[in-house]
């Protein structure tokens, strides 16, 4: 059965009973003028100069969404999200719902999404970084997410093939867990496989959580497997809300047992229909007990709502990766004034 | 604010004399977890294990279409769609609209829809299957649609370039006429083309149809021309509905005169909210006389209806191939428990 | 017609005070039917026989855009547009919104619009050509666009990174402005960069207007930098319309200093729901002073209104392009009857 979509709220203005179907189409997008600096031991590498871009604080977006009351309290959800630049029109991945693809079932139970989505350790990052862990986040800068040398072939963020299960909310406290399997399976090896666990609690100002997260790939290797461990709180003092993360990671592979830690700060300050934000991230990395390499930033940013779905920034972080030997500390300095339209 | 859309026809109702234009966002999801193994000659070439797919029995995608009254009972159509896979959010195809765009006029006379869409013989594979062809379908394990050797270099499927004529119906009977002209025309080779015809009967619990198809390429080869010939059936008995269909492809090329045929049955038997589909198809083929191989396979499907829009399903198909030649048979399982959501 | 998918705070238009949202999902998709020959020095060197084509008038395209009213006469505004081939279902290119993607801000001032959009030089090329400059535009024939030899390395059409203000109508009077810096900034050169202005008057049958443009590459080389100027102008004398198109390319590179001067006529002339459409365009193109090639085409179209939305089309254009050396005239000869559907 195909429907023409109509708001739920459009069939219930016509006073009918049920009103059972709906499709959203939404979106975001985020252009600004700035520039990205880089340089090591103190010699320019890249400097553009004046450069229009889009998503330097939030990813420019596009997507459908649904649900479908079944009765009973049970209703089907879906989400197809694709990511693209509005400074030149190009996708942000080759894929085509590269930000999430999923479906999945809500109700009492919880829900239970299956698809590609964001696994434990990106959405802790996110929810306990005043950020939102995206463009200028100093966490951002800061925290390995586990591809490269001492990660895992798996990086944190968004996994394929996974079964997110999220509880409903009990007294405050709420569990999800996540299980991603990998589709690499060979005579020789296992698949790879994402599986997590997080627990958060949100009472009236304050929320806390803690995630837990293992990247598996399928062979034995330089990135053969990783762990994540996230703690992360906020709390609203009304005239401030102040953020606070740690974390934790480890891996395991042939060049030795890698080891990184970090912590995050953020505090977020309204005023009226404006707010400073502010950040600050730091990251030791270490393999088999030596220095890999040292990174740390800083961020702020500042809003002002033209409307509930449009704002005007201005937003600078500054970080810098210390890397072991001697002067190679590579420095990245960022800024852009932009406008963000939601739809 | 995330606003759910509504068209103007909606509004329309609030008042408005006409309410003539329209588009559809509408789409189709199936998830499901399963697998598929894959053995020859006894051993096993493939087994991934349990797997998250997309489109496991149905296509995942999404889409739009529409129409506009242009008076006098002629109407502009379109539609417009893409596939994409839930489980890791790629495209299925590298086109946009790989599953169909077309626009067309619809009236009295019939309809005229010009653009790519699926062809004569794939419209009879998929009326007369109560699986639609798609992928636990015995017909779609079975039926050879004529690519590689023996077969046309156009497989059977959704035809690019294609003008397609239907009649309205006229006492349950109608026809269609289709016409795709290629264009890889050269001063020495007339372009390659695929046109068909068929004829369908519908009136209450019977339906019945024929169908031709010719696939001819554009140079004498490997691949040189193809014609299909179908004939479905189907019969509702109100506590079950049965369907046949069989199906006889010639091809001319260099390597010989290839010909195959085969015989597909099906089975759905209705259950209140519930349904259980099984099918049953096999195939012969030769080139010259001799057996290029044989193939036949068996499914089964169940599903439980959550709403309209929303049902579960589990689906089980074992086909079997087996190539001129002694111990090289070929065996695929495939099962498979999903969601499937239109919306 | 275009029909606004309305969110539900539209719906609230029907008692509350604001309806501020809207998304609208919009498109046009050309099919048509024809061919189209091309003979050189006389040799017929493409001739593909009958084509089922996509765009060959007007571009096959789909769309979200939308505004937010912010108050004050302050709107948020965006668009985003893909080009597709309804033969095919294939894009029209990689990228994802290649037809444009931008977002701004509309109001009293006029409007800012910022990321990929139509340059001074394309959006003259279209306002002052009765064809819009499109599939079968005389102009769009002969007219150099500033690539290749003797042009810039920056084509004229649609440009990344741009900047547009657009004056509001001050007594029919207005003005534009673009700029688009380039990413190409290196030790060792500037970006290159696009900039222009355009001046356009409009007032009861007359229109007219003036625009230029420059284009820099950030080398210097075969295609470093392409100026052009236009100017156009239309009037509507009732029972036809008439337009005057003049342009003018100056380049400077390595190979010597390039000129391109052009001119274009053309001329509406409705029936009803008919009109026949007519123009002629050529076109000198000169380096250091001696012929690189002459260009002319000469184009009709005729139309008919199915509806406000829907239209069949009969189309012919020939073009010729003169090279400098003897017996090497291009001819390319087109035509196409097609049905446009806007949704």
């Amino acid at each position: 059965m195909k429907k023409t979509l109509v708001a739920i709220a459009a069939l219930a203005a016509f006073g009918a009973a049920s009103a059972q179907s709906s499709v959203t189409l939404y979106g975001r997008i985020d252009a600004s003028i700035g520039n990205q600096k880089t340089t090591t031991g103190g010699v320019t590498v890249a400097d553009p100069g004046a450069l229009i871009s889009s998503g330097a604080h939030t990813g420019s977006r596009w997507g459908l969404k649904g649900s479908e009351d079944l009765g009973g309290g049970l209703k089907a959800i879906f989400q197809l999200e694709q990511g693209f630049n509005i400074d030149d029109g190009t996708a942000s991945s080759a894929r085509q719902f590269h930000r999430g693809a999923w479906v999945g079932l809500d109700g009492g139970f919880g829900s239970l999404k299956v698809g590609r989505q964001y696994d434990i350790t990106h959405t802790m990052y996110g929810k306990y970084d005043p950020f939102g862990y995206s463009g200028f986040s100093a966490m951002g800068y800061s925290f390995n997410v586990g591809c490269g040398t001492g990660g895992s072939g798996n990086c944190v963020g968004r996994q394929d093939n996974t079964v997110m299960y999220t509880s409903p909310s009990m007294g405050g406290f709420s569990i999800a867990a996540m299980w991603a399997p990998g589709e690499d399976k060979t005579a020789a090896a296992s698949a790879g496989k994402v599986y997590g666990f997080m627990a958060n609690y949100s009472n009236g100002p304050i929320a806390a959580g803690l995630g837990w997260q293992s990247n598996k790939a399928n062979a034995v290797g330089a990135n053969q497997a990783r762990t994540d461990t996230n703690f992360g709180a906020s709390y609203d003092f009304g005239m401030a809300k102040a953020y606070l993360q740690l974390e934790n990671g480890k891996n395991k592979n042939t060049v030795g047992t890698g080891k990184d830690s970090g912590y995050g700060l953020g505090v977020v300050v309204p005023f009226g229909a404006a707010s400073l934000t502010a950040g600050y991230a730091a990251e030791k990395q270490k393999v088999a007990g030596t220095k890999v390499s040292d990174a740390k930033a800083f961020s702020l940013l500042g809003k002002y709502d033209l409307s509930k779905r449009t704002y005007v920034y201005a937003a600078y972080r500054r970080g810098e990766t210390d890397p072991a030997g001697a002067n190679n500390t590579t420095k990245v300095t960022k800024y852009g004034l932009g406008l963000v339209h939601n739809f």
